[in-house]
């Protein structure tokens, strides 16, 4: 039922291209504030429904990563090959990169627009960016958000599961969850090509700090994949 | 299972006349402010969950397009004929009539009502309209909005997709999506039926713009529907 | 796989009970205030969430009807024997008696209370309410609403649909639609049980006013059952 | 399909974790606060969609409780043996503990932090707690508020019901639900091992009344189980 390998690689690019165009283009074009624009639940959402709209879009094509932190933990779950993870990674940070353009190109053509140090919906921490969290905690959010992501991912889509047609909704709404609780700490990653292409486009603080959401996510994800291959679902069990 | 050509008809006209009606209603009775109204998050979710409903309610009878920009990239796509669209956008043209006719006669019976430049929800841009968007933005904004669109619907309503049942909900809460991130920039059309009952009722500048939301959202149709066949599903694997 | 008479008359009363102690409870405990409740929007989701919870909770033995409304316009449908009607009826009113009483009971004990001209969550319009709808305005309103409503209940659980199992969830989220348009006009009722309980409660102008809630709604469900029939899903199709 | 007991247990352990970490984290981190935080409503979305989540990501391991008063409801039910209940108590209260504890040490690592009387999410009522709701009310307020919880719950995963895979939606958003309604009041728990752990933190107050929230819902769940069971679905029906 999955597709070829090229049309794979263009559905995890265009997927992520959603994901970075529409859940960053919420904050950029939509606004944080709650009163005039559509506020933190409104990002939240608008992550969560990109994951919830491409789940049942790219599926059955790809299995939907849209994320090298799911990529790379399907590999330490035995779940995938590195070769296929890393050729999927690579769509993936294009797209992103292609997101993070639209999303530059619509926003620059308009009256308000500035280009701040953290711009394009970049994440970030620490002085300047949202409630000032320090480095330890971002660092902590990011791998146990991505460990909680991946849990679900690995649950809801186990083939024990057999309500696998749920898994798109499962997942995209723990998506809204993991950004409803933590907007405020990093603005969420959990996805190394959700943080590279607006952090490309900006430089400066988010270019600098863009390692942290390169490596905690694949941690937690990595760690998610023991967790659940060890204690959840045992291959003898 | 589908209906006869006149119920199809029929579910389409009262299918659109929901959307427009509920959705741009959303926007007219209940408004954009977050703390006294329903916010722009509301106005989102109305927009979406009109297309959530119907698609439950008709789909089963016509497919629940009640969008002529889905209908033609339906016809580009190969899985609809151009005569059976040219029926069913008739159908929606008239059902976005009513729906305004309905929220008119409603709106207009309490006494905070006034006919605004852009009345009963209409679509715009530029000076006056939100955050003032150019002309390229609200274009470029209308093709990449509707090309996602048609992408989720291509997707989850694939004969190669054996979630089928969730189309209704993963192009619901698309749209949902597409709403959080675009309302400032045009109100967010993607949808020709849905522009055009508003702008003859507002006319003035709401009339002299709606060309751009009938013909970008079809462009994004049709890009969408050669980059699904041509890149995701090609017809031979 | 339905109940017995008893198990569904005890699960349209505890089913109605739970809908109007939750969503008027929504208004009432949490607040219309998007800053410093739960708004408009959070309102609108209690309405329609209790529909879902219970759709899924009791359809299995009763339906989930919990709205006259919805019977009647069963009964019109010739889905269902007036009769049985008459009795879901009455456990409807009884529960929502039985939930207006329980959120008496909770709200009466805290410091900030005082009984309102329209309290518990009562419906209403014109002078003192909201945003003083004319009495045409709510009249249109409700009858137009629960013909949306209703549409969406023929359509959702219409045999010819395969798509089934998702009815309780398109059924709860129309109304969660129907709540964000609507509130402002009427507060939304689109269901006689829920606006009786707490205009009795309430007396005064809530009592004064409820006839539109009783004679609007079973109009609309009406209207809708003619035109399923005879223009969407026609006996010889 | 159900894992072994040592996966149950890890799956009860990890789902309370993610409940508390991310439904309390919602409110800690995120803010109530409407306009500048995701507001009441995103806090039950955080709560409920937590739910959701691991409904899909741990149901087919340990049908995910994640909380004590449902392991109750079930024992009481019949459902459930009350040695298995007390072995995922232990599992969901330690869940708990290590959820409050991530989420100190993530929240203590900001400028903002400070501890106070109900910290970490905790339940109270009373005067300095929200609405300052009284006793009586707090302690109606959980025993219907899990009342309703588990209705939801017996109905939606009973054998009867062919809708199955819809119980971890229904029940999610019914908890979503009861936490619009309830959060001013008690803030909600409707769940002793989410009152227990940020209660232990916290001290105090939120100490000395954390009885309250270890009695009352498993009342709710005890009279639910009665109710469902002699009045809903009879063993001999």
């Amino acid at each position: 039922m999955k597709g070829t390998a090229l049309s794979k690689f263009f559905a995890e690019m265009l997927g992520t291209m959603v994901l970075v165009l529409m859940g960053c283009g919420s904050a950029v074009i939509a606004g944080a504030d709650g009163t005039t624009g559509v506020g933190l639940l409104g990002i939240a959402f608008a992550f969560g429904l990109s994951v919830v709209a491409m789940a049942y879009a790219i599926g059955h094509i790809s299995g939907c990563h849209i994320n090298p932190a799911i990529s790379i933990g399907m590999v330490v779950a035995g779940r995938m090959k590195a070769g296929e993870a890393a050729y999927y990674i690579v769509a993936q940070i294009i797209g992103g990169l292609i997101g993070s353009a639209i999303l530059y190109l619509i926003v620059s053509h308009h009256p308000g627009f500035v280009m701040k140090e953290w711009a394009l919906g970049a994440n970030g921490w620490g002085e300047g960016y949202l409630d000032q969290y320090e480095t330890i905690a971002a660092f902590v959010a990011e791998v146990v958000f991505t460990f909680i992501f991946l849990l679900v991912i690995f649950g809801s889509t186990s083939t024990k599961n057999i309500h696998g047609g749920f898994a798109g909704i499962a997942i995209g709404l723990s998506l809204v969850l993991i950004h409803i609780v933590g907007i405020k700490i990093t603005g969420v990653s959990v996805n190394p090509a959700r943080s590279i292409a607006p952090a490309i486009f900006s430089g400066g603080k988010a270019l600098s700090q863009v390692w942290l959401f390169i490596i905690a996510p694949p941690i937690g994800a990595a760690l998610s994949a023991f967790v659940w291959n060890l204690l959840i679902e045992k291959k003898e069990s």
